[in-house]
């Protein structure tokens, strides 16, 4: 039995579970800042990282109960009707529920010596704890030839995604000039579970991004943000938005 | 807080620390094999796991106490002369010390329900306990273009290697065909600590590999195997190798 103590926590736009990417890198504009905590807090701990393009982070699946595992899991990437050996996927209900990603360091701030890492490309809950940061190494950590067995390439963005002129509107007008880009990263991913995307039945969906709620239904295959609105949770502090379609 | 448990365990050529390669994938011939625990080794966690021709292994330092790191590290890739931050680093001194290896997935053994994976490119501690097994995935994990801080590049091998005859005959007579092989690749790389590289006196090394302790010399900037010997403490259960030049 081993003990560890988060080194970090994350700060992400990603408020609740629906609409996180599946791996890290499919929505770009996706960001977040790691603040690293006592005692590992010195900005000694950091010196020579901002010489990296990319780092891997080790984390502690958020809201994910300890323990709840199963030998058999069904990866949303085969549509969710087959079932393969949890150690053959990245489901985060594992035996250690520790996730890897690769993420894009983009800065390294240090104010009043308290280290903040600013990232992007992440597929993090807000809140998730840090277990260790490393460098990536591309000599050692990237190999293009590898085989990839039910998940060789990138899935491909299955949906097309349209704003109402209210939503596209909203948008433009946040000081987050990145709002609409990244809502649609999220969507054209297909967020959906795998057993809604075949239905045929009228589907609304709520998620939150940043401190906003954002609604969202398919017209006809595309994916179509109704409105955008300032999140009422988002006063509530301590309050976490649940996993909703609506 | 939280609390893991390994779910396996690595059986490796590397019976000490001295002469592990410092990434995985620097000596294809380094080869272990991963056993299952309980309660994680019901086959069917691996189903699948074998259309993936490598994998992430989480694992916990062996050997290395736990508590004992420092804000700053020098890593040997620099000589040893520079200090740079431990997150900035894959030092094993770590506040929480995980590691992080890709390896190649040569099988999947499943006899009598007891399943093995067989690994090459390893760069473990034999009795290695295992966090997690995750399958690489190309399109996520393959970062070609990341820029790699202090190291961009695979290091070079610094070191010709020569076998003395005595040396050569041994290899050559042994079941396992590889020998040769592997102890060229591990010492190609050096493994000899940064302040000793530069050192003008004679040098004498001492190494355990599988069973055999294999011992080395520099003569004229060139590692020479002098002699190869069934190691002794291979009889004696449950003592492990030191590390030590001899």
């Amino acid at each position: 039995m081993f003990q560890f103590t988060p080194i970090g926590v994350i700060h992400s736009c990603f408020r609740e579970k629906f609409g996180i990417p599946r791996q890290a890198g499919l929505a770009p504009a996706a960001r977040a800042t790691l603040e690293l905590l006592p005692p590992c807090d010195p900005p000694t701990t950091v010196r020579g990282l901002e010489g990296f393009s990319h780092l891997w982070l080790l984390f502690v699946f958020h809201g994910v109960p300890l323990g709840r595992w199963h030998p058999t899991v069904r990866p949303p990437r085969l549509g969710g009707r087959q079932r393969l050996g949890v150690f053959a996927t990245r489901s985060p209900f594992r035996p250690n529920p520790i996730g890897l990603s690769v993420v894009k360091l983009e800065r390294v701030a240090i104010t009043h010596g308290r280290v903040v890492l600013h990232l992007a490309g992440v597929d993090l809950l807000d809140g998730t704890p840090i277990l260790d940061i490393k460098p990536y190494l591309p000599y050692a950590d990237s190999i293009p030839t590898a085989t990839g067995g039910f998940a060789p390439d990138a899935p491909d963005p299955t949906l097309a995604v349209a704003f109402s002129p209210a939503a596209a509107t909203f948008c433009a007008r946040q000081p987050n000039d990145e709002l609409h880009e990244l809502i649609t990263q999220i969507l054209r991913q297909d967020p959906r579970p795998a057993y809604e995307r075949a239905s045929s039945t009228a589907q609304h969906y709520g998620m939150r991004v940043y401190d906003y709620d954002v609604h969202w239904e398919i017209r006809q295959g595309v994916a179509y943000v109704t409105e955008i609105r300032p999140s009422p949770e988002a006063v509530a502090v301590g309050q976490s938005g649940p996993t909703r379609p609506i």
